[in-house]
């Protein structure tokens, strides 16, 4: 089996399916065309037409666009069309640090397709063949990815946090660090994709680091999020990138990513091309 | 200034500039508009219509186009349209890794607007304010970029030789770098652009590689491209790299994919993506 395939697996978005979701005639997210007909019961909120959902006229700004949304999610989780609210509002921009175009809560963005942010951090440390690296084990009463593995830590960009703000939250709650380990982390890139879900969608960036973790360090999880961590060599996780599913869908790219920055995947490689390109948005349609 | 500036000089490709070189249907290549009267000379080669060059009927395999390509190339040379061969051969593929298209000289390379691939090495060792590189300045005799500076090793992929290889050789011929040491270079990513320079068009692929050199190594050139090499620390050559044009224009690049990398670019640079994702072919404009 390939790299290759995680990447495929994560850019699995046909824009014929979906509509363009339009704020003030900017394309800020994409809703399913199966699910744009839960929108018609907010005719005051949304105006659908064949190829596109726009904001009422007069919802222009990010105060009114946020109240529209909070409506529409009440709406939609009354009706049935998804579960509940998750409690944590993300803040959509224009573009990565521009201004706020509005928040809406988590449970919402599968079904506004609205472009997210998370953080994932690596934690390695020197091992017999090349760099371990420590693995959380999720739990088995996550929604997402129950009891599949994960990266030390993970987590994604509520409004209101930075990235380095993310990272030093999640890194406490996920794993137990304390504030001055976290700020030993190292920013490494970042990767994209956008792909179609169950629930609708998700256009994610990740912000990618990596921390040396001392030898007198062992992560604990604090929010039962992770059932255990482990550490396994990179080869090893690599391997099992390659062979099986057992990482949760967007943690094999983070790894690929780890791979290609350390030296264990190389342009020997048929497809290393393909992979550093393709951990960059090359496979996303739909414009960016 | 911005690092971004430096994305943008080398991705300088106006495809409206420049005409398609088709192979048996395929694009394998740009020629500037105004450099492609010079092929009207050769009419036993190739077809110019207004919207493409193609190579003439019965030029469909990699011997006949490598042939054509030598001919024309001896041709422009005798007419004064570039200088010389350069003596080297560089494989155009189908794709990284793919069959040979065709081979043609370096030197005839930016002419035909062919995509090349190179490699360039980091030489890094711990310093005093995060990781020092080892930093080449250029011949005053180089026809491209004298007297800038430059990685410790860099160098374009002969026909024949991989990634690997072309390391190998380089870094034997510009830094005196043993091929003991020269193993433990890391493979660390690539980056690509597509840039109008005088002489016609680079289509460029560069792997890039880190290497932590020992204490006791200094470079010493041995084939004189190289006048000196100096170490600054990291964050100083990013330093350079925002402010001034020192480098050559690629090293700009591959210094900011390395300072993106070590954490010393990070996402809270309001264009942490649009450098991510501008190294790895986003700006690049006339398809892939």
């Amino acid at each position: 089996m390939t790299y290759l395939r995680h990447l495929e697996a994560c850019n699995r978005f046909d824009p014929e399916r979906f509509l363009p979701l339009l704020l003030a005639g900017r394309r800020v997210g994409f809703v399913r065309r199966d699910n744009a007909r839960a929108l018609e019961a907010f005719a005051h909120l949304f105006r659908i037409s064949s190829d596109a959902i726009a904001f009422a006229d007069g919802i222009d700004g990010a105060e009114a666009a946020t109240a529209a949304l909070g409506e529409a999610t009440d709406g939609l989780i009354r009706a049935g069309v998804f579960d509940k609210r998750r409690g944590e509002l993300f803040a959509v921009t224009d573009g990565w640090r521009g201004p706020l175009l509005f928040e809406l809560d988590r449970g919402a963005v599968p079904f506004f397709g609205t472009r997210s942010y998370g953080v994932h951090l690596n934690g390695w440390r020197p091992g017999a063949d090349g760099p371990d690296l420590w693995i959380g084990k999720r739990a088995m009463d996550k929604k997402i990815a129950p009891g599949q593995l994960d990266n030390l830590v993970a987590g994604g960009m509520g409004s209101g946090y930075g990235a380095w703000e993310t990272l030093l939250k999640e890194a406490a709650e996920e794993a137990d660090m304390p504030e001055a380990l976290t700020a030993q982390a190292l920013a490494v890139g970042a990767i994209r994709y956008r792909t179609e879900l169950p629930d609708g969608m998700r256009d994610d960036v990740l912000f990618l680091y990596d921390i040396q973790t001392p030898t007198d360090f062992t992560p604990r999880n604090t929010d039962g999020e992770i059932e255990d961590f482990r550490v396994l060599s990179a080869r090893e996780c690599l391997a099992l990138v390659r062979e099986t599913d057992q990482f949760k869908f967007n943690v094999n790219l983070v790894l690929i990513d780890f791979g290609l920055r350390h030296g264990l995947i190389a342009p020997e490689d048929q497809d290393y091309l393909a992979l550093v390109e393709g951990l960059r948005g090359s496979l996303i349609r739909g414009g960016r």
